[in-house]
């Protein structure tokens, strides 16, 4: 269903209206607007996902070149725009020229996600956006099978997340702990009774190194493992730390800071999958 | 010798004049700018640097705290502006409100930086400023000796990479390999006669795994490696991958993009480590 559209007045377009606003819509349900996918591979990421796609919005030429190579579900509005006027309906100049929009969806239960899960990571904090695109990029890029977000974490489906981890968000399974009103060590039980062997990642040098921490003892590799990742600067608190297994540190030079999260977590994605090599 | 200025045009400013074209100013020796430093921390490693420090900048309550920590050489020009001030010299709000500026040195010899080092990584193409201040930022955190650059690289001192490595590109050795009128297999041979083992990364699964092509037949540590990265996307060229002794892969989810590649530098840092434990 193509339709073109010329008045970026046009209330079908509202879905792209003023996108620097638009994960923040508090007159959608929920309360925290849609999730957006910009170009191509995160659009087609997100025609893939479980979230319910709205419509597509984009260039002609986009569009054709986007129905030449995915499919879409049938009856999908399809808007034509052109350059202008979506600038003038988003707000700002959208080179790419092509967007979906998606309605939220909720989350599968923790349980569910763990259910088949061999190594996860658990977020305490993070409120960088950039931050968490880049770790769900990571995260799927090396394997992992679910993001867990504790307490104080940024949405993971804000527009930039979504930009920044290539669509990976739609794809990987994400899920909030229950943490608000509980301690760290009653949020990890679930993960703890499922047999995750929980893991903080932290740059301190008395920690053990990362590739010690994710074998037992006889040097085998544990069967299930959830690495606990902190913020960029505070790191992962005190609390947080105490109610895991052990502290892994990656080994740094002496007098740098410490790495980028999304690059740490990496690291420790990596040498799990060396682990059960 | 701290100066207070009001007139946004007075010449004594012109170094942070501008600031978001200062690093292409072809009036100036060389034609390729100043070296530009943002914040406390990053002007603190331009003070410790090579590179000779012109004039310190910012707003007097900023500098009476960076002073109260650091020492800055005697008889530097100290300008005390207020943030009004410094927008209207540099382009834009400079909420940070420190800067520091130095002029360009000469980069040490290749042989120089091969004498002591254990571990590079050699860049080919990688234009992106984010992808090279990140690289450095990681070579320094995981104590990687020096940086070479390739053909195609974009400039390692423009003023974004100086702050996404954190000022670590003004600490780091780096310098530039002799390429553009010669063929990779010469432009590596300095490393090769060095005694470095040349390994490109590459996503491509038919390489070796990562761990796998850090080690001897033997099982021990190569004494000196050198790591090829090309660019995200493209990657290396099949000419320079030629040029090495191995191809390694970081293992990847079926199905997923390849890593950002100042994250699959930093596996690749991690992983050296590990093999020299």
């Amino acid at each position: 269903m193509r339709i073109s559209i010329n008045d970026p007045a046009d209330p079908r377009l509202d879905d792209v209206r003023d996108l620097n606003r638009s994960d923040n819509r508090p007159d959608l349900p929920g309360g925290r607007g849609l999730v957006i996918a910009e170009g191509p591979l995160v659009v087609s990421r997100l025609m893939e996902s479980r979230f319910p796609v709205r419509c597509l919005v984009g260039f002609p030429a986009k569009i054709d070149a986007y129905l030449a190579e995915h499919e879409v579900p049938a009856g999908l509005p399809i808007y034509e725009v052109t350059r202008e006027t979506l600038a003038k309906v988003a707000g700002f100049d959208m080179h790419r020229g092509l967007l979906a929009c998606a309605d939220r969806a909720p989350a599968p239960p923790v349980a569910e996600i763990l259910e088949k899960a061999r190594t996860v990571v658990v977020l305490e904090g993070v409120g960088d956006h950039e931050n968490i695109g880049s770790m769900f990029r990571n995260a799927a890029g090396m394997g992992v099978d679910a993001v867990l977000f504790g307490n104080g974490c940024a949405d993971p489906l804000y527009r930039r997340v979504v930009r920044v981890s290539m669509g990976h968000v739609l794809r990987t399974p994400f899920s909030q702990l229950a943490g608000t009103r509980t301690t760290w060590q009653r949020s990890l039980d679930e993960l703890r009774d499922a047999g995750f062997h929980l893991v903080s990642l932290t740059p301190d040098a008395a920690a053990a190194h990362l590739a010690d921490a994710l074998v037992d003892p006889t040097g085998a590799a544990y069967e299930r493992v959830a690495f606990l990742v902190g913020a960029e600067g505070p790191g992962l608190t005190e609390h947080a730390m105490r109610a895991t297994d052990i502290r892994a540190r990656i080994p740094m030079a002496p007098g740098t800071d410490s790495l980028n999260l999304a690059t740490s977590a990496a690291i420790a994605f990596y040498e799990r999958e060396r682990s059960l090599r």
